[in-house]
């Protein structure tokens, strides 16, 4: 590693594809090898060639993954500042309040709009305050999904197609919505489920969940792309919280056993391995808004010559972080260096939940990805339905040792309980929860908790069920879940272009 | 009871939380340990500390509940006002017309501008008139329904799913639609449902019921939580009048069989525990409402710690009113302290219909409260299908002992003819009546019967039925009545927070 | 008969319900007993009270229908006019271009701006057009149907659940589309059937239909409740033109047997009894529409009495009308008076349609009236799938001696060939053809039939049937027809009412 | 043929339908007696009586056929200019830029405006920016469908109501989307379906696609009523580059041979032979729109007698160009005249995809024409799973040597693999690429065909196929494919006339 001071003007020098230089926390990087491995393209990274990175950096980035992926020669010097340097980007602390950028005031404005947080009646007023809140890019990578977003509706609206049949005059006086997740306790039947990008939303991004679920005994699942370190997030946990991993694997098997075996060292109880993303899928409100940014003023306009580089990018950085080589014989493998119980992420058919059962997994996420990946896939919920009916006629259900969850569209308690009905152990949050801090921080997370815990206490009183076991199967109509005639969500871009139809009229006055 | 009298300075200093005392029609109460039994909250209470609060009591409350629910010692003396006292709302005489209050003002507008009665010709016009007639928070109230408001549409919609299969060539010359509910005559096969805080609507309350019922022979079924007294709506009834009961089980059975024998000596003639409501619903229409009136400029702003208090408070007072312990074997006790036929309100599948019959009650209703309480329960009526063919299977239907009622959604003749068709002795109608006496009072009750007995003569003319026996299921069409792919209703908190995909456009000109 | 002069000074004392004189065609008569027998009501009758109603009543009465209803005391002398009057609605001349009256220019105006009839493209044109050239009281007459308008909706809307299964590689050089209806020629198999009141649309009234259906071989069916006299109708057909009688069966039989063998002399050639309407419907749209005229200034304001007359009144007068106690056994009577085939029109069950054809009439009429009678009946396409098959089952199906009809909804050729392909002999079109001469008159009516006989040629092609006969069963997928859970008719009124709930947002800024 | 010159003032006076001339490419054509053999009617040629229409012509015409269908009497001298003339229209030169028409200026400003293309995420985006580039006729031309265009719609729609049953934990680290279709290499299951009239979009017409198709590996149908000459698209071809041959069979069947035979011998490698179009369908939005051009201060106003005329002359035109008489002994014909495979375009039941795999033939498309033809017919998607199923059941399928593609509403490559999961060899696509080069020419094409590869890539990894083969039925769910009641597209006419039940309201303020 060259620690040799970097003079301003030098750094200025590097500020092309050629030889692209950029400072990030006071260091400087040379990443001209690295543009075409970056998983989120080449552009994002020229727009801040020979100049100050770090605050880009920060709110999609932990604070080391740079040096994990830059060879010793690529890590340069500190940069060093002339004296009378009037950059505010580079100055290392921050701006005083007199001189407070217009983004800056924009959110001081925006944060005393906000309403008191009691006024917050639902997981759906945290979202429509979120969307007044985040920035345009943070919304659009946060609300996108796969294509034509028909599946990331269909999640929620699923859950409307399956109606309750409630029981009376049981004694509800008090009920109790605790349980267990892989054996872990759990004070309600859901838990955070792992989301990229946190810093989008909030300055502490991910650490707002740690917290907030550590004070409601709510299980985090922290992901592999998060934007504050796998170590912040253990470090904030409150002594004995239960934290899940979510894993995507490296096609260098290496780099993975060292992340899953650091994580059991730091206690996490629980591997998500993601089977449903061997390729990160197409979001074209995410792309939309991408091209809007650039499209704005940028000097990195993108030529015919660019338009192969991308593609090609796009797929050789994939290629090395996410393996989609990954296949069942890899299996082995994760038992072979891990005690901590396994679960497939993104199964979406019974025979897949079958050969997960088969091969000794601890349990499998019915999910499709938030709809971010394989737009027509179906709801967990429905996948469900059909995953408990063929484990059961194998007898491999009910079984302690492999469990069942589900995520995606989840708004309400109600829409937990219907899922624990029908079979689920828990119900994966991700969104809400994110627009949940993104309005109020950790405080929002916790609000978050304690409606979906009054939601809980109310309804399992309506049903008839004092505890979680008492939620059956026998509680819910499902029969029209399947039925995929009318509930397919409308297709907003085939609708936007169709030219209705008008019958002819009378001619204006003459 | 202390008797001595109270000055309004004295009662200014209490004011707080700490010490809180209210005037009510000329009296003082120190409710300071009230403040959280208050099903309503305290907040409600507290904005009247140290004031007098007969105007927003009357409005939901019967007169004597105030001194029902106070120990004497927390009954203070009569409040004794300054000979030149200009408060308004102290005097005991109605203010003189010159000094109408800007409300009064605009409801003697809004009286003005209603249309003639003899415009509204079905119960959907009383809503819309209602809708513009109402306060805010009364309207908040009465139309709000619990989370996403889609069992409360459901309710309604389900009747759509229902189509008519009509006979012909029959002589209709004369059609007679009168019926007997738990034995009594009705004049038709409705009956006016209980619903609470009737003084929103109109100054006279559910009085208006009472007497427009009994101008047209329908039964008034009488809530527990009207804001008119239990006795003030007996002695409105007409001689012979039928009235039944609707009964939230308290804790203190004492309190309950007081209310219970004090009703069968009254001449009640039918008892309807509600079984649905082991914890009153969330609806957050209403909620919301209350926050917009709090929050403007409401001294009382909730803090952190309020939340909790809030929370506690809402229990705690739930748990003083009514019993979420409720069970089965509460029957017993019912039976021993009543001639009454006991009717449980509030079943909502065919298993608890066929225990009800076991169990020897006269009849059960199935109802999801409106939608008030458990948002995804299915509409009375399409449980209603389940009911009586379960009930047949097993030799319990049709039973002359064993009569099955539903509410809920009702806005049409054709909308209770569908239900006798499928069962139902008799349908119970709550909101409709609510909107109509809200728009014209006792004539606006009186009109909407006479609109449903016109219905009534078309529609049994035109399927081709003389008499209520003669509405058979032959005569429907409901096949599609348990199909919720479709009938689903929208999610419109999804919906609004759901961002529309749009293409890309051409770029503005330059 | 009185046939003494009467003065304009003399009919303006006998004004009032007390006594009541109109004068018509230029004859006073003294209505004042016949206002509570008035099908239309007393109060459209006093508006013209003490003054000449010709206008108003050549708009829906033929010339003749008032001296049958009147004894001839009630027919008082013809009216004499002071030399001087300049009262033009007295003056038997038209009045000169010059003094043209507000509403004849409006419908000047109105005819010069329609576009040119080859710009009307489909029968759903014309109804665009004439939503345009009627008064608002003939649009409302003629769209209203019963209630929440839902069965006239899915009349239409069941056709687009049928989908078509055409054949290829068949030599459709020349198709062929005439058939026979009851034995009688038809070009097409549809036939323009009976509706009320056609001058409300077109000063010529039903005669347009007389003679455009003429001129393209298509056959009418005359209604009782005509605007033009029966005569009128029959002496304007073309020699050997085929028209039907639609009849509404009145309690004197006797005035019935004349109706029926007069039509028969002149030459009708089937009798269709209406079979559907013991009362006629409640329209609102309608209803609404005639508050709107006598709220707007009318001296004749609604009371209290008024409110019961009126109810009275309307049962009276249609019990005068239409015989509510028609009944199977009837069925005789028609035989013994007549030769002509009897269809019962307004069938709506395959229990009926079974009786029918064992009571040995020629035919049945699937119809709900185009929904205008009973809510929530079914269209007569899915009565027409249920119909055929249990006629099937009994061997009543097929049978050349008696033959299925249905109405409703109709718009498209398309639509005729599924009604066929399913069993219809033809298909009774009513609205489009009043929009089509109420827009453009006679040719109006011929222009609809040349779209009719276009698309018939094209579809036929396109699905692979050159004759009606080759139109088969297996050319239409009918599965959905009967499927009600999506294909509900929103329900507009419940829409309008219902307050959408809003997620909580930002407050406006400070 | 008499190639003396013609002056403009010879020429002018040849303006009438009793003798019109007409200049196209510098020579003139006497067209008086073709003007009612013309497809697209009179009316559109006599707008150029008189004057030059090599503009008009050359949007919809290949350069030849004005000569092909006059005879050599027909065909008179080429146009003398007088030195002076200013008639840009009449000038082989393109005028210079400083005289450009209003038309060429506005179609230089649609172009700057256009999105970068790789803004153009999806196909929905080039439909999108060509909507606003495309001139309104074009528009109409291309977007419209036949009646109500409810099947155009259900093609696309139907694609929704299938879902994705995608398998885990496969090596997907190379896909492989290429196929053979009819024999023929494909890079993806795709081909570019016949359309008309290509140049209404773009200058160079079909050669975009024939250029895109090429560089992609794509295969091209040649439609019969290009708007470049057969000769044009073969000669633009790369080597090797396959193309089909779409077939309207002419009753002339010589021409047909010789058509067919010049095409084999061009190299065409498949005949598609056109089965559903006896006759052209009724596309209103185009008729619309032809209307709204001629009575636009035309001065060829339409009147009584042209509407005979015009129904006669469309019939004699389509007549003597597509045969109605095709039927299934042609087939014979067919194989006597060509060894190309033969496919039969436009199959829509099972009954005569049997027949057709009986017969021989290579294969069928399952397409409705676009839902130009007949509305009401089901989409390729769904008579798809019926062909497999009965072919199946009688041992036709698989079957090496029959191949069933299927055609309309394609937008996404999921849309696709759905069809392929299904049992089509390949899905034709139409609009999508007219949309394509409409709006950015040849590069149009080609970003259409990397979007269909980079979704393919993306999609075929998520579902876990590797290969075309390994997208197996079970991926899929088609259970609600034919459930029509709640996907039937709405009634854009039908809902445009409805005026809508409004519940009454309070009156305005006074």
């Amino acid at each position: 590693m060259s620690s040799s001071p970097i003079t301003l003007e030098e750094l200025s020098k590097h500020a092309t594809k050629e030889s692209c230089w950029i400072v990030v926390h006071g260091k400087t990087y040379d990443v001209t090898d690295f543009l075409d491995e970056h998983p989120g393209g080449s552009k994002i990274i020229l727009r801040y060639a020979g100049k100050d990175a770090t605050e880009a950096y920060s709110e999609v980035h932990p604070p080391n993954i740079v040096t994990e992926h830059l060879t010793p020669a690529q890590q340069l010097g500190p940069i060093t500042l002339p004296a009378s340097t009037s950059s505010s980007s580079l100055a290392a602390a921050p701006a005083p309040p007199a001189e407070l950028s217009p983004e800056q005031l924009d959110r001081l404005v925006l944060l005393s709009r906000r309403p008191p947080i009691d006024n917050i009646l639902s997981l759906h007023d945290f979202e429509a305050v979120a969307t007044e809140m985040l920035s345009r890019s943070a919304y659009a990578y946060y609300a996108s999904a796969a294509d034509d977003e028909i599946t990331m509706r269909e999640n929620h609206l699923a859950y409307a197609r399956v109606f309750f049949r409630p029981r009376i005059l049981i004694d509800v006086s008090t009920v109790d919505f605790s349980t267990t997740i892989l054996g872990q306790p759990s004070s309600l039947p859901i838990y955070i489920t792992a989301t990229a990008l946190g810093k989008l939303g909030h300055p502490d991004g991910e650490l707002n969940l740690t917290r907030g679920a550590g004070k409601h005994g709510v299980i985090q699942m922290i992901p592999t792309l998060a934007s504050c370190s796998f170590d912040e997030m253990i470090d904030a946990a409150l002594e004995g919280q239960t934290q899940f991993l979510q894993l995507y694997v490296n096609k260098d098997r290496e780099k993975t056993k060292s992340i899953v075996q650091h994580a059991e060292k730091r206690g996490i109880k629980g591997l998500f391995i993601t089977v449903d993303a061997p390729q990160l899928g197409r979001r074209e409100k995410d792309m939309r808004q991408k091209f809007d940014d650039t499209t704005d003023g940028s000097a990195v306009q993108t030529k015919g010559g660019d338009k192969v580089e991308k593609n090609q990018g796009a797929a050789r950085a994939i290629s090395s972080f996410i393996d989609p080589g990954l296949s069942w014989k890899d299996l082995d493998f994760f038992k072979s260096i891990t005690n901590m119980p396994i679960v497939l992420k993104g199964v979406q058919c019974w025979e897949d939940a079958v050969l997960a059962a088969e091969a000794g997994v601890a349990g499998v996420v019915l999910s499709n990805h938030g709809g971010r990946q394989l737009d027509g896939s179906r709801s967990g919920l429905e996948v469900l339905v059909e995953v408990v009916r063929e484990l059961k006629a194998r007898k491999l259900f009910p079984n302690p040792k492999f469990e069942i969850y589900i995520d995606g569209g989840v708004r309400r308690a109600t829409d937990v309980i219907k899922a624990v009905a029908l079979g689920a152990t828990a119900v994966g949050i991700g969104r809400p929860f994110i627009y949940a801090y993104s309005s109020y921080g950790q405080e929002g997370v916790e609000h978050a908790c304690q409606i979906l815990k009054d939601e809980f206490t109310m309804n399992m009183r309506l049903i008839g069920a004092r505890t979680i076991k008492e939620i059956v199967p026998a509680m819910v109509d499902a029969s029209a879940l399947s039925h995929h005639s009318a509930s397919v969500p409308s297709d907003r871009l085939f609708e936007a272009n169709y030219a209705s139809l008008e019958p002819t009229r009378l001619r204006a006055k003459l």
